[in-house]
């Protein structure tokens, strides 16, 4: 079934403009912002101990006093391991040889922590040994190695050093050899492994890693209360879960036969991304099926317009179709990053725009949102709409932080937001046995293996001409044409080509030396309509011009957004450069009008409403520039 | 201080009209049922044991077997309370010896079941005598107690009978000796008893209840940790509250320095109730500049336009100034009872027709709204927004149901509307030394005391003109005019009168035997306006009919209300009569436009939106033909 693969990291060699300014970011602060931090050295972070735990553990192991112990979540680990393989990545496109040292050294600490029988997890390992295995619900075991065996992937393709991918191999093995060999019945409560174990598989060959994987999946939801019963055997919690709850970690049905996407909106993504890698191995067509239900669940009835997912604090959870609250909304940034993953996923089976488009929605808006601008700072929420003064104080609005906070206890999000820039070559280019894939527009080299060599030049996402060069070989090209794009053009050599896009790619056969694309995109700025079935958003509008949904800040609005309303029927047009916000960053001006706020709570006088202009900026630069009111969807007679 | 007091129940005689169909109603259906439910032989109710609960206790008490001991909620015996007082306004308006001796006898079980001492609640009678006064934060002994003492009292003024009067004097005694007597630091965790020892000091001149009143007033919040410290002390708890929250029982600081409203929305207004008694009892002036501080929070930034209070589920509180949600919204109907009589007492201190003008509010809509039309069903939450298929389902809507259900196991809200209803002269009508004050349009006649009697003739709240006849005395009549009314017209005997309208009230002098006062309201339709602060509502409107906020159901709107927006510049006219509702219910048809659904999430292409005529009804009305979505702020250009 297996149309495409995506390309290795090093595939891709970014050129000046706005993602190897990502990536070089990521190089430059967040890296080293979050290997001090996990060294417990970041001034004004909450203490990690995640290296510490590796020391710690390693000492329990070699029967050596165990310091001071465990420190932080049940997953901690996983820190380290998303911070490795963002290093990993990073090497490829920028070599550094004291990065290099510094993440060889972690793995050499991971590696001592890794007991004799290949088990790996520090929480176990230093708190209680005998614990292991028993708590599949909350313990994170199965997580934690699977965001290990990422990382041990990635440093293996990144600088060939196996050191890690044998400790995760052996760590595989014990896995397989708990489960299989011995016949336990299980699988993880947080999926992340099995996406995972598909990786080592594809990169070793390792038999058993697939099974496992097949396995874990087959598993799940077969005996939905697996989690309940396995809570009953044991007397202990980690955060107090009866395991009754079968919808948050996806465990209603076994996953063929899954077609809403529920829960926890982390554990949904990337259990349908192992979902969607497992039916690219096997040609499972049932677990496809079930792939392609839940991608319509989430991106037809689930999902914002930022490509956030989630919409509850709640067990971070989505909840039923259409239910998408803009101030009270979840949209963690994770969440958006494994709905990148399943796209991508979706889109090495079957080649559609449908696919890309949603995995470019969810990078440039909410993915990118996560991060404030000087790669400091993140959200783990991703709100629509900000109010100082209830966002961040109601109970009910606790959770949507109106500015991005140093760094969490629970630190998931920084690291995987570093990954996903540092590997973001992988998603825009794909490539299958006759056809090199375009994805998303991304400046730089790319090698599609086979000697085939193209160059891309763009100002995207901000500039909307594309040019694509063959530097070396012949093959099929297929470029992109956004489903947000109402019109495009595509010249080969200067000549327009008429072909007719299939699923959302044109088809440039032939491709050879020499031979140059320029595909020159709709840059105009549009008004998105929402469905009427979304009760959040009736009678509003939102902005987006190329990929990037725009928002009314506060500071750009005379401090208040909340009384303004858009004219629909008036050009959006390019405002002035807005200092304070990066050089690239093009404002919207759109057409609208202010509603006095009057003093009184309810009044049968119509408000004046005075004509105006109306800043928008990016969504992804909100927040960046001090508290203050944010709205992504503004008030318009649709 | 004291301006004006209310008129007891008996002052006034319904006439038919609107008011007295829903007091027949009480007394026809409600109150029967009710009696069914709290003697456990109410098909389909959840079980309620009230009765039986008070024989168990009296055998507990008399030394033989409690039987099946007790069941239901801490605060179980309340619905008995509230029961009684409504069966008590009841037989003034619709005398009933065998109602009445039903009454009798469930008072006969009360009497049975207080203590030697005049411990008076079947919980702690029943289960542990041990641990009474152990619990203020959540035992309810206080707020049973308060209910039982308004019963009481309501009931003595109705019959003339002293037993349950004397059961609740000597009850105060007993807490007066508990609290005042023996030097017991504490206060209520539910405030109640606070207005009840006011009510019953009135009835009975028993300094002892003042003087509670005003410790227990005086108590709270001098030290927030109170309750912290409480729990501390004792190895139970009730539902595990650590008393660290000091907002939810208003414990944040002094009553008198309080200045937000906070916490659980009906103990915030049980005690600014009892707040406005007591500073009207002995001219406070902080406690009242407290209260006038107090309303504005509510009135004028936590309220929503039914007269809901409480924007969340969490702790059925207040949350911060703007927050009202329309969709996820708490608003329960014994919050808005409350907000009834916080503002009748700020009407008796100072009559402003601001108060009068909530009052009206809150009763004709969330009040209203709380019960279903056959009187059988209720709603504990009032939301402004229902769809199928999220309210009542999604994680975040579960309180907010799109249909009444039959009784609670939590019963607070049936009964109290019960003895609202049954009670609502008093709040309609007042008499200061002066002045005879007509608050709110209510058909009948009113005796002010002094000889002074008046008839009132209305078929508000669906036809404005009221007519006011002097049948005997002589005094000034004030008559309000009230805030939604654009224009109005007062006719003294056929002549107009050209007095202005003094903070909300026209004042006839000399008034005499004969003299007929007609009063004209504008009753044209008109849209109401949020404040632009009110994320929730910018760019919607409302509609309101005199004092009727109106909402959009499916029923009448091709099952769809999400897709409407209306036309502000358009005229409201009256639609035709509704089949499946009330007669005198007035439909309003509006213009709007219709927004063809679309199948997809979120469109770049403007949806085709058509002209159309849109019904709406009485906010109070909805939800009684079947599940439906529901919406009261309507999208609409401002």
């Amino acid at each position: 079934m297996k149309q495409q693969r995506q390309l290795a990291v090093s595939a891709y060699t970014p050129a000046d403009g706005f993602i190897r300014r990502y990536q070089k970011l990521v190089k430059d602060v967040v890296i080293p912002y979050q290997y001090e931090v996990l060294n417990d050295r970041a001034p004004g972070a909450e203490k990690s101990h995640v290296v510490q735990n590796y020391i710690n553990a390693g000492k329990v192991l070699r029967g050596e006093d165990g310091g001071d112990g465990f420190y932080g979540m049940v997953f901690q680990d996983s820190d380290a391991a998303k911070w490795l393989e963002a290093v990993a990545y990073s090497l490829e496109i920028f070599p550094d040889e004291e990065l290099e040292r510094k993440a060889d050294e972690l793995i050499g600490l991971i590696e001592a922590a890794q007991d004799a029988d290949g088990y790996l997890d520090t929480y176990f390992t230093i708190k209680d040994r005998e614990k292991r295995w028993q708590n599949l619900t909350e313990g994170h075991e199965l997580y934690c190695s699977g965001h290990m065996m990422e990382a041990a992937v990635a440093y293996y393709e990144a600088t060939g050093k196996r050191k890690l991918l044998d400790v995760m191999l052996r760590n595989a093995e014990h896995i397989y050899r708990h489960f299989i060999g011995e016949g336990r019945d299980g699988c993880p409560g947080h999926p992340e492994v099995e996406l995972a174990l598909l990786k080592l598989y594809r990169a070793t060959g390792e038999r058993h890693c697939l099974e496992l994987a097949q396995y874990f999946l087959d598993r799940r939801g077969q005996d939905p209360k697996l989690f309940a019963k396995e809570a009953k055997r044991r007397d202990w919690t980690v955060w107090g879960s009866d395991g009754e709850d079968v919808e948050y970690a996806q465990m209603y049905a076994p996953v063929r036969r899954q077609s809403d996407a529920v829960g926890h909106s982390v554990r949904a993504v990337y259990l349908y991304t192992a979902m969607a890698d497992l039916a690219s191995e096997t040609g499972d067509e049932e677990l496809l099926a079930a792939c392609r239900r839940l991608w319509e669940s989430i991106t037809r009835r689930r999902m914002y317009v930022t490509g956030g997912i989630g919409s509850t604090v709640h067990g971070e959870a989505f909840t039923v179709d259409y239910d998408l609250p803009n101030d009270t909304v979840y949209a963690e940034t994770c969440a958006s990053i494994g709905l990148m993953y399943f796209a991508s996923r979706m889109l090495e089976i079957a080649p559609d725009g449908e696919y890309a488009d949603v995995m470019e929605r969810a990078f440039y808006n909410t993915v990118l949102a996560g991060m404030q601008l000087d790669g400091k700072r993140f959200f783990y929420v991703n709100p629509l709409e900000v109010v100082p003064g209830i966002s961040g104080v109601a109970v009910t609005h606790r959770h949507d932080l109106p500015q991005r906070p140093a760094w969490y206890a629970c630190a998931c999000c920084p690291p995987n937001v570093a990954r996903t820039l540092s590997s973001i070559g992988r998603y825009a280019y794909g490539i299958s046995a006759d056809t090199a894939y375009c994805h998303l527009y991304a400046a730089g080299e790319v090698d599609f293996g086979d000697g085939f060599v193209v160059s891309c030049e763009t100002g995207y996402p901000y500039d909307f001409t594309v040019r694509y060069r063959v530097k070396s070989g012949v093959k099929r090209l297929a470029v992109r044409i956004p489903g947000w794009s109402r019109t495009y053009c595509i010249l080969k050599n200067g000549q327009e080509c008429r072909t007719e896009p299939a699923r959302g790619y044109v088809y440039l056969e032939n491709m050879t030396e020499g031979d140059e694309i320029m595909l020159v995109l709709d840059g105009r700025p549009q008004f998105v309509y929402p469905s009427a079935r979304i009760a959040a958003d009736t009678g509003r509008v939102a902005v987006q011009r190329g990929p990037l949904v725009y928002c009314l800040e506060g500071v750009d609005n005379d401090g208040d957004v909340l009384s303004l309303s858009l004219d629909a029927d008036a050009e959006i047009t390019v405002g002035e450069k807005i200092s304070g916000l990066p050089k690239d960053v093009v404002p919207l001006r759109l057409k609208g009008f202010r509603t006095a706020p009057g003093e009184e709570l309810y009044t049968m006088q119509r408000p004046q409403r005075t004509a105006c202009e109306i800043t928008a900026v990016p969504y992804y630069v909100w927040g960046n520039r001090g508290e203050n009111q944010m709205r992504v969807w503004v008030p318009c007679q649709v």
